[in-house]
């Protein structure tokens, strides 16, 4: 389990998402930290030692930042990854102060059992798309030479590591196939995309037990992420988004005490308050598994079982309804039947268009 | 402030001590453990606040092992360091069950300041001497300085990293000078070393403010320990010592649930429960910042501001008394009177020899 | 392509043969050195261009270690790794002179693609076996998912990394399925699982093109070591063998220059000469990919497409015989016919008994 | 001894200078590859054995990349360095690819003694100021401590690491002290600067024996540079200047063969040749240890002991001459008399300015 970031909208300085923020990603890498996890007793399903289970409040294991260039109207994916626990590298911070961007995935891990490697830290990369996960694949050991016989030689000897989450991000690649490099995909593909691996997930261990599957996907115009758990006992991690016309950082007298000394420590910057504001036009979008700050009302957790799709200037829709029907006479606790799992596009759900050009 | 240990004794593997016991220095470093800390509200000197600042429950900023060997008689110090918290690192648990040695000093950091990097982490080593500490000298930045013009070139030079206790090593090394590789040290001259160490310290900062100097020291045969905080406001940070003629590592059904995910990520060994058997001649002893079991009785709480020395078959002294007369009139709550600073050898906390050579 | 050095006898510090020989394997990682590879002209296959592109002379993609413990009658075997390269590693030498082992086994790896990762440092370890590797399978992408599918869930779950290597170990453990764990093998069924390999790596790719396989593999008693490749057109890797009943380091005046200033940087050792002596009763046996001195009438060449076997006590046979005949009339210019490739164990080939107990 | 590169100019992508270029300065990090040093032998001091000792062909000890911003008119300087070589750093290709910047530092290292660490990697950063070297400090371990007491507390403490170039941009911040936060300093300031830190390093030890000073400082808008070395028996490190007013990249058949499989491996980027235009305004000025082409007639060896001066805009001086003038009468053949040492500021070597504006 691990917490993670994205951004899309006007280019942003890194550090003002990763590193500045009173709740920043950095912080919720920090040990010994409290969770701030809004709104979560309002579901049917919480369940609080599932939610301490199921979010981390450690997520040492390593990171990675990947962020997109436009030059010559070429998307460019670019990532930075360490094994080191967020909070004691060393090149962070000054990296993330030095690098604007439009489209950031940020990630940062608590291994379930792989190894601690540059190749298992996210966002993974292929050509110009960029993947990150939240959660766990159920007995994924038992899928995983099923899931190297279902991918292309291609795709499949692209994996350099050994977590479910890289894997996934393959049988994502594997459905865009075989078109990958001759052309772009739009928004509707890509979200049709990242349904189709859930269903292939459910469809390889879903009557099996519950899997996490908090996806981010992006080919640097369009992001797709999804909060979904295949249970009725426990929630998906916690995904929260936000977005506005405007973001300020704030200085504030008194940093947050749990995360004083490694902040000092770290980068020597002053902490600040994210505030957002909401306009008729709005120019970004963050989502991430915990709010950057302790405005609640500036951030809606995502229902579960839901897909987002969030992209520069246009079609922006936000929340695609992904529902899934739970067999309620099914004995087993926690899993759910297959066949009734269809993607539905939920308009009511639908905010207003992302605008980044300007009124 | 950071977590170590120093075992002498029969040869043991040193995953014994740093890995399989219940409660072992690799568990003191995880986050989000509780302490194990034993007896430290009978102190005069308790305080909730400061023992919690002063005993860190995380200590993941790198790692370091020292062991001896004596081949053809001749004492040789060996370290393995790494900056991965010791819970991630990929090599600790596969070294540590395959060395054997009769002293063995171990560390988990966590940094108060200065950068992580292999030099700055412990045991500091020069030719035959080992030498770690958990603690802080207060305002050290402000005697740095100071510190350098004091000890010869020679032990300058050898000064890698930038931490107050490699500082402090250099000092201890330039007490011992001019005769350093020329002669070994009786267990009583190195002892009065570390004592003069500690007093340097004093006269250097100790009216300025409380510094912690929880030191371990050996030349593979003589161990000296001090706990030590020129306060009348708060302790030292905990320092315990457990001695025995026979250690035994016995299976337990359920482990400590506190380290056990990370346990059984690590290395997938089963914890064990540590007992000690005391006998007439005893042929061991560790001294750790907290017990390696729950089993209290097998471990006492070193006094605030005392010595410990230990060696191999002779002479073992376990206690002499580093008593610290404090200004009563100081207005100035955490200074104390630097000359009324005598070091007193304290015979009736002298305990039985530990003798190696069996009977 | 790497280099890489096996030891197997009496105990011996680690550092006796990593570090101080003045042509170690540590020198043989070093960038612009000179190669040592006596007698390669002699061969009929002897290609200069060849020999350069298949010995490399850099080796500085990570290393590691790998040594047995006989504790309690148990064998076992523990590793360290590094991704750096060996010669600024900062444990290496410190470790390497703490540890004494009567099987070791140590490689420094030149990466032929797969990333530079702990995962894809050698030696492999699984229970007591440990595995190295220096070559490369022929289009090993190619036969990847293959392997997969042939070897048990077990064994395919403990592959880390992505190297042919460690591919290669996974196909090895199958062979010796499925009784793995529940007993140990004999040193000719060793053997014949290390013959079997090059056999299913030659079925899979033998038509294809050329493939080397200098493997080394040992369960802490045997250790069978090949030095393999299809080719009428060049010599696989070098690979070396000296034995004898003593061992010394003698002073020198003159380090070899080429890795002086290498040398004292790491470690300020003087580099000795190594000089063997062999008696009635070999005492212990040094395969290595270059000889570890100058001193050629110590070293010989193992010759192309053979085994060697050596093993504690009893039952060394030092050359067995992988002979491959090569189809004459076939253009492809590298390639072989599978079918014709017997093992035949070769008596003339064989020396003395290694003996370690001594008369 | 180092290499090392800086850019100036017109906004470039890392990468178009670190990594694409035929003889990068990642090219000039590889092991084996040979030295691109046009024009050495034309100088009176030339002597092969000490240029190639001068000019490592292997540079694998650490890297460092350092890179401006000019966001809201505040000139900050971001650091990436890394303890791996640069060829197999898996982050430096990515990052320098996402990055643009008008005034870059890179610095691969050879290190001379001090640890493999990142607090001994160049670039070296102090508030908006950054600085390198190549070269190393005559007896440097008998000047530190005197180094030491010169210096202010504040800049003292910055110190992380212990390489002799921390310590000469210490004495640099020190003779631009007190005013170094409240102000910023003309391009003729910074000149003065570097030109006496090279007259302090040379009261300290230039009668004991030569340094070789090749040090480059910047602000984020002026670059200084310098060749020096105290001999009259050798030449300082090479460094190369090219100025042009267009870069051009160029797909070229053949890559360097030389680090075709480093290359290869690193990056699977085509190697590109870079052809330099020069204009009536020349737009960016790139100064390297050795040339980025193997087009000799781009780039000038600057003239040994000698500044250059490099400023966006305006003032741009790009020669100043720092003359030394050796005793005739000295026996000791590698002196110099300190007195004779001014600073002449040489107009004859002054070129046109460097205009960013366009016209």
């Amino acid at each position: 389990m691990c917490r993670w970031l994205v951004y899309i909208g006007e280019k942003i300085l890194l550090s003002d998402i990763l590193i500045t923020p009173q709740h920043s990603l950095l912080n919720q890498s920090l040990p010994n930290r409290a969770l701030n996890t809004p709104d979560v007793k309002c579901s049917d399903y919480y369940n609080e030692k599932e939610h301490k289970k199921r979010n981390h409040n450690t997520n040492g294991d390593g990171f990675g930042v990947a962020w997109y260039t436009h030059i010559k109207h070429l998307e460019r994916a670019h990532c930075f990854k360490s094994i080191s626990p967020a909070w004691n590298d060393q090149n962070l911070v000054s990296i993330s102060e030095g690098i604007e961007s439009d489209v950031v995935f940020a990630h940062v891990r608590a291994s379930s059992g792989s190894p601690i490697s540059l190749q298992n830290c996210h966002p993974f990369k292929w050509d110009k798309y960029i993947f990150m996960h939240n959660g766990a694949i159920f007995n994924f050991s038992k899928v995983k030479k099923k899931i190297i016989s279902m991918v292309s030689d291609e795709i499949f000897l692209n994996i350099q590591g050994n977590t479910d989450s890289e894997y996934a991000f393959a049988l994502f690649l594997n459905v865009l196939n075989p078109s990958l490099k001759s052309r772009s995909f739009t928004a509707i593909e890509l979200k049709d995309a990242l349904a189709e691996l859930i269903q292939i997930i459910m469809r390889l261990t879903g009557l099996e037990g519950p899997s996490s599957l908090n996806f981010a996907v992006s080919d640097g115009y369009t992001v797709v992420c999804s909060r979904f758990r295949n249970s009725l006992k426990s929630d998906p991690p916690t995904l929260y988004c936000a977005e506005g016309q405007c973001l300020q950082l704030i200085e504030i007298e008194s940093p947050n005490p749990q995360s004083a000394c490694f902040q000092s420590r770290v980068n020597k910057l002053t902490q600040k308050e994210m505030v957002i504001n909401r306009g008729p036009y709005n120019k970004f979008a963050i989502v991430a598994s915990e709010p950057l700050s302790f405005h609640q009302e500036d951030w809606f957790l995502i229902p579960r079982n839901h897909l987002l799709v969030l992209t520069h200037k246009k079609e922006r829709r936000s929340v695609a309804n992904v529902s899934c029907t739970l067999s309620e006479s099914d004995n087993c606790e926690d899993s759910i039947s297959i066949d009734s799992f269809p993607i539905e596009w939920d308009d009511s759900l639908m905010s207003p268009e992302l605008d980044l050009e300007g009124h």
